[in-house]
């Protein structure tokens, strides 16, 4: 394995979004929502295991949750949790983690990935970024992995290929990036999947620490300033009490918004290991196995009826769930919360504003 | 307090009906369902100590609740809890009652009550009674208490009175009996209660010891046949052997079916006292106080939007309990169930049998 490799695995989310089996304290990375043994953040640690040297897997997240990281994943040093005291979306999460590298090896290839997402192929994501690792080492150029979609998903963010100036690499083939899409409608998106230029945003990057540190400097220079004088304190005691401060005065601001969409040098290598974006109950119930009735169902002891297109979800051990004649619903059990909500990714949105308006924060 | 004067509480009702907060293990009679620090039982204790001398209330149960009667009334004697082994219906239980009365005082007159039903106002229950008990104590009659109805009921029984044939005692009327009807669909009903003449059935009985031992010898020989020897055992340590050996040739059959039905010496004093069986959700629902939304919530904790005519009650402390639009429900949580199902009582029903079907039977 390439000692030059390393990787970068953001898991500062915070989980709203599967709640209330996802809490403030307990987000999405660190769940099994799949019901398979093992957390997000476990099983994207395993996958880069086989892409780069253990030693040289960093994890980037909250200060509040790197305890929890340290749980998930005995095995990784402690000093290579990076822990941000302040949440400000994706450019410093990758400036202090590029600058931090670099400072370690000036020669190192990084990828960059959220802890969040599932892979159904593993073997052939872990071909396609240790080929893109190999390919992005020698370039002075930002690659990122596009997912070829397989549905005119309105959830995700696109990435459209320039036709015209691709290469192939080992089998795979690396488009030059002609625009970044945010997330479109049902009816753009069914346009972006027919044309066959378009890729799903997988979040995922590819690139020298060198590269993007350049890059930040030239797009980013209020971010990348911040960490220039890194090196004075990366690796000493006073590392912490740096990146606070630094921290405080941070923009907030993603590096597909300040880097990817502004450079000329992206590139996109194209995918298809099979990766999905579990970042919502309705995500997961689309993605996941279903009954006859089309219920997703994850619990202990059931006896259910009448119930067609539901989510059933308990984590209660020892309880029989009982459910007659519901239709399109989410039934959500923890030992703290019952949550009976319409599937209507609307709803479940004003079920979280109502917590927050209601008082009950303390459940979120 | 006239020392002849006893009370006998029927508590031996097994409790599905509620279920999954009534269990097997814990019928509706042991119950706080409305939420107001005192079980059933208890509330109908409370009312008879007003009646009756504190030593002269029983209470006929199952074997398997004896020790329950036991915890919610530690005033009562262990020797007053007559513990019955099978279920056989009201007749035997009066029988082994009025006999076991009648073998310690001759001169005995009994009220005879179930022990889960609702009285609002309890002030006027205790006149109605004492008054009723006063009154048959010079009388060889049979006396049941009848209801003025506020509704067209179809879930209860309707006495029919005698309009020419009735007393005047102390305010209150009693009529002699015309017919009993068992629950009458809608309509029929409602031609009951507009007729003037019926009242509802509230299984209360008033009756001489003597009075009722009598009736049991004529109109159900099989029955009293058995329980006729109970001189010799009664009050002895062979009284629990006896009455499980005659228990176990005693058909089952009901008091109102048995002798009510039959006898030409059954009157009804009318009442007013508030009376509710609340033998089920729905006429829990019906009867309980509701918020604007026309739902009975009984929680913790909650976060209800959008949500109309339903049943929310969580037995669990520290829980929120969040419903979004939900009409016509129930939802009730306890700690080894938790149950969601259409308000329509026959759904519900179905519910009851499918836990029996499917082997869930460990959580009634």
């Amino acid at each position: 394995m390439n000692n030059n490799f390393y990787c970068v695995i953001m898991a500062g989310g915070v989980g709203s979004r599967f709640w209330p089996v996802s809490r403030n304290t307990m987000p999405k990375q660190f769940l099994d929502i799949l019901g398979i043994g093992k957390s997000f953040i476990q099983l994207t640690y395993d996958r880069f295991l086989k892409i780069v040297p253990e030693k040289n897997i960093y994890v980037v997240t909250s200060s509040a949750y790197s305890d929890l990281v340290h749980k998930h994943l005995p095995n990784l040093p402690v000093e290579n949790i990076l822990t941000e005291p302040y949440r400000r979306n994706t450019a410093p999460c990758i400036a202090y983690a590029a600058t931090r590298i670099r400072h370690m090896n000036p020669d190192a290839t990084m990828v960059v990935a959220p802890s969040d997402h599932f892979i159904s192929n593993e073997n052939l994501f872990v071909d396609t970024i240790s080929c893109a690792m190999r390919y992005a080492s020698q370039k002075d150029e930002l690659f990122t992995l596009g997912i070829d979609p397989t549905r005119p998903e309105t959830g995700y963010g696109y990435i459209q290929c320039s036709m015209k100036e691709s290469t192939t690499v080992d089998g795979n083939i690396a488009y030059k990036v002609k625009t970044f899409t945010e997330k479109p409608n049902r009816e753009l998106a069914q346009v972006f999947v027919d044309s066959g230029e378009f890729l799903w945003n997988s979040g995922i990057f590819v690139w020298n620490a060198s590269t993007i540190c350049k890059a930040l400097e030239k797009w980013l220079p209020e971010v990348y300033s911040l960490f220039k004088d890194g090196d004075k304190y990366y690796g000493t005691p006073q590392e912490q009490a740096f990146i606070t401060k630094i921290y405080e005065d941070c923009p907030a601001i993603s590096i597909d918004y300040g880097v990817m969409e502004k450079t000329s040098r992206a590139w996109v290598f194209q995918a298809s290991f099979g990766w999905t974006d579990l970042g919502t109950w309705e995500s997961l119930y689309l993605h996941a196995d279903k009954d006859s009735d089309r219920n997703l169902i994850k619990c202990h002891d059931t006896l259910i009826d009448t119930t067609r297109d539901s989510v059933i979800v308990s984590m209660e051990k020892d309880k029989l769930i009982v459910v007659k004649g519901l239709e399109n619903y989410l039934v959500i059990n923890t030992d703290d919360v019952l949550m009976i909500c319409p599937r209507d990714e609307s709803k479940f949105k004003e079920v979280i504003t109502d917590l927050a308006v209601n008082e009950k924060s303390k459940y979120m």
